[in-house]
Formats: C-alpha cells, sequence, structure tokens
C-alpha cells in the first residue's frame, strides 16, 4: 500500500502538526509515504514517517536529489517539474491532501481523473456552475483522514 | 503567440458550439491553437481553428498519432499519459478552459501553479475555506474569453 | 508523414551543409519535419525545411520557447530535459541521424527499440561481443538518406 | 549511493547469474539499487540485492504496479513508456550494463550525455568513423563492475 501525501512545500505550524500526524500514523499502519519529496507539508509528513520507522519515498520536480527533504529515504530527482505530479498520483494507491496550493490542486485533479480516492484536510473546495462537486472526502483529522485512506484503498 | 484550449473530450452540442467560436477566433486573430489533441471541446476548437485557416498543435495522452482529432495539424503522440497536461501548459502562453471534468482542472491548476493565466468560461469555481479562489478570469462568451487571453498574455 | 532529424546542438560546417540538404528534401518531398529544436544539426535541417516552404516542429528539453532555433515553427518547450527525447522519436515516423553525439545515440536506440526505422549519416556504429548490428540503414548523403526515410516508412 | 542496474527485460541464465551478483554485491556495499523494475536483468539484481538485505528501487515504464519484479521494494509506476529510462539514469550516481538491447543502449546514451559514468559487462560497443569510442568502462566480472561503479561515482 502507497499513500501519497500532497501538500504545498512551504506551511505553518499547524499544517505542518497535522501533515506529522498523518505521516506517522500512515507509517504506524505499514503503508509506503510517497510524496513530491520537498519541504513544508512534504518535510512534515516525511518527518511524522520516520519518527515511527517508515519509509518515504520523495519524486522530486528536480534533478537534483539534494532538493529532497531529509526525511526522505528512497529519492527520484525526476527533471520533468510539475509534470512530476502525474508520478506522484501514480504512485499512490490514494491521496491524503494537507492544505494545498495549486500544486496541489493539479495533483488532486489528476487523482480524480483516473479514479483514485483523495481524502483532504483544510484543502481546495470544487464546484461548478455553483454547485459544489462533492469529489474529495472530507477528514475532520489525521487520524479520520488515514483511516478513510486506507478503508477506501483497500475498496478501490 | 500559442493559445491553449482545454476542456473535456467529450461535450455536448452546446459547449462544442462555443470551443469551436473560441478556436476560430484564436486562429482569426493569428495565434497557434495548442490542445491535448483529442474529441469534445479540444476537437471543436481545432475545427473552428481549421475553418479560419489557422494553425492547430496537439499534444496527445497516447502513442498513437491516430488518436488525434482530424482537425490537428501538427501532433505530438507524447506517450506520457494524463503527464502531458503539464506539455499543452508549458506550450501555452495563455490557456482558455472551456467548461471541463477533472483532466481539465489539472492544467488549469498547473497553469495556475507557474502563473500563466487561465480564462473560463463555464469551467471550475474553486474556493478554499469556505472562501472563492478568483485565480481563474471569468468572461460570458468566446468573444470576451478570446480577447481578454489576447490582452494577458500580452502583459505577462 | 513525419521525418525527424537528429543530431548534435553544435555541429562543423560539413555536418551543417548535410542537414540542410536533409532538411531541405524533407520539406520538398511534403514531410513534416521533427527534431529537437536546438542549434547545429538541427538548425541546420529546420534553415533547409524552410528555405524549401516546410513545415518544423522542435521539442526542446526546457520549457523556454526562446531556447528554439529561428527556423522552428511549432514549438513545444517540454521541461521534461532528456526525456524530451523520446517524445521526438514517438512524433517521427522515421528518423534521420546526422552525426551526433551521446544524445542523438539514446534517440537512435529509443528509435530502435520501438522498431522505428533509422538511416544514418556519418553517425555511430555499434557493436555487441566484437561483431556489428547493423541496425542503422547507412546513407552515403542526404538525398539517400531521405528517399531511404520515405521508403523504409512507408513499408512500416 | 544509488547504482543503476540496466539490462534486458529477458535473459539467459548467464547474464541472470552476472546480475544477481552485481546486485548482491550492490546490497553488500550499503548502495541502493535502482532499476526499471521488470523481469530479466533488472529482476536477477533485485533478488541478488534481496538475498543480502539491500533496499530496490524499480522504475516502470507503465502504470501499473503489477508489472515489477517480485524483488523489487520500492515500484514507481511512471507510466512514461520509455521515456521512464531518463528516471533511471537520473536516479542513479553510476550505472552497471550487464548485457543489453536497444533500450539499455538508450540509458548507457542517456547517463554518457550528462556525464555519469557506466560500467559494462558484456555490454554494446560504441564506434564512430571506424574508430572505436571507449566511453564505457569495461569490467570482466561483477566484482570489478561494482568496485568500479563505486570507486568512480565517489569521484564524481
Amino acid at each position: 500500500m502507497y499513500i501519497g501525501v500532497i501538500g504545498a512545500g512551504r506551511c505553518d505550524a499547524k499544517l505542518f502538526d497535522i501533515a506529522y500526524e498523518v505521516g506517522r500514523l500512515i507509517a504506524q499502519r505499514g503503508a509506503i509515504l510517497v510524496c513530491g519529496g520537498l519541504g513544508g507539508v512534504m518535510e512534515a509528513a516525511c518527518k511524522g514517517a520516520k519518527s515511527a520507522g517508515g519509509l518515504t519515498l520523495g519524486i522530486l520536480p528536480s534533478e537534483d536529489r539534494k532538493h529532497a527533504n531529509p526525511y526522505v529515504n528512497v529519492v527520484v530527482p525526476t527533471g520533468l517539474g510539475e509534470a512530476r505530479n502525474a508520478l506522484v498520483v501514480r504512485t499512490a494507491d490514494v491521496l491524503i491532501a494537507v492544505g494545498g496550493e495549486f500544486g496541489t490542486l493539479s495533483e488532486i485533479a489528476l487523482a480524480l481523473k483516473v479514479g483514485k480516492p483523495v481524502v483532504g484536510i483544510g484543502t481546495w473546495e470544487l464546484a461548478k456552475g455553483g454547485r459544489p462537486v462533492e469529489a474529495i472526502l472530507i477528514a475532520k483529522d489525521p487520524h479520520e483522514a488515514v483511516e478513510r485512506a486506507l478503508r477506501v484503498s483497500l475498496k478501490s
């Protein structure tokens, strides 16, 4: 089982704590954590996963392994720029979005396009024609997010 | 000047007409039309552009040139799957979203991530924390969409 | 019909003249010329194609359209680095290698891997275990190269 | 340290044994083994690495994790087709080619293009204009290959 954690490369302390806890719980449940390998939410989640002895995979936009945060075990420096977002999505069975800017939105959209479930904490809200599109599964905290992610990905 | 037209691979007659007119106006203004090369909105826009003697570029997800709609002049069969969305965005100076499903949303997000303007007709509405994120420039019709696209991309 | 011209981004006057003539003949025969969009052999071939009113497509490694040589009509700034070599190969029906360094060798190999014919003028010679691997069709001049390329791609 | 092992997806028993031993020695020396994740030489090397408790990373052409051989720990199902060869090269500090067909040749070429060392056992021989191009470091057996790979990548 691979769980993707997606979110911005910079974040405040509150999102950092949430992402850390998400990462910790992913590792505790025995899943591999995959992310974009950079700072912010990605670093927090990797740090949390490492604190619980987990395995973390970082798929970088650049060609330079040094751009990975220090809590990534296995680094793939793609050199593809933001096109690497598709690879984060392809590698994951399910994604958890923690906050997130436009890069995260692109990953959410790519996942939904191919039918992979996305769980969100404090992330984007989507609508068309004034009507909400409820494609992202909302979780109120890290525990609910990881449990939902495990549950929906086992089903799919 | 390269204008991207993004939208779903299948669409109803109303969106088809809008996309056709967007394509026609792009060609009339002398810009190259770039898109994902498939059917629906992409085909309509290419057909419109060809009707005005324009040049159309289709960047396909598959490796097979035959998957392009018949109004594409130059086909790049990338074989990258949805990762090719990043290439549509990189090739365009500005994007016009006509309707759109999740694939389109990923292109909108990738464009906004790198600061490329996106004009939308009947497309996604974004929000975070209950507050709208007004990053997409709204146009009410094809004429306004193309004029806005030309104006903002000349500025940037 | 799309004919790829591959070769180094810098070249001497002799290779420039050969590539120019290859490009000119491709355009004269009505094929679209696809290349990596940069200087050297790529620029020479595009210049030749333009001299005969042809259409040229440049698939760049960088995200910056300005890196294309001035004889490219349609530019796809992929941002994929050398991974774009696979796209040059996928877009072409057949490839003509003029001279070439390691980047060209990677394109030759990718083409042969998927069974696309490669015609070579003064390019790499391959061997394994001391025995030549004659997978590249040798041409002695631009005219023979373009004629062979047209002939073999029609067959395949 | 990441050492790439490249070679064909099918191979005879002799190459299998060589690749197995290369993988085993890589793991024994504490490096991560990266490869294309499929069968043949890739599977042999992963199996060898696992026998010594190593960590293996497989970067697949397809989007389907199930295509990985059973000895891959961390799978990145890129969906990029042969364009993923560039990612194997970018992830590795140094590459060891064991035998190899055209796909392997493309990886050798991409590595040499960016100045990454390539060690070869029974692999391609390159020439231009009738003169050998000795860019691949030749090793006579797995032990020499891994030792050379470690030595040259530490220097670079």
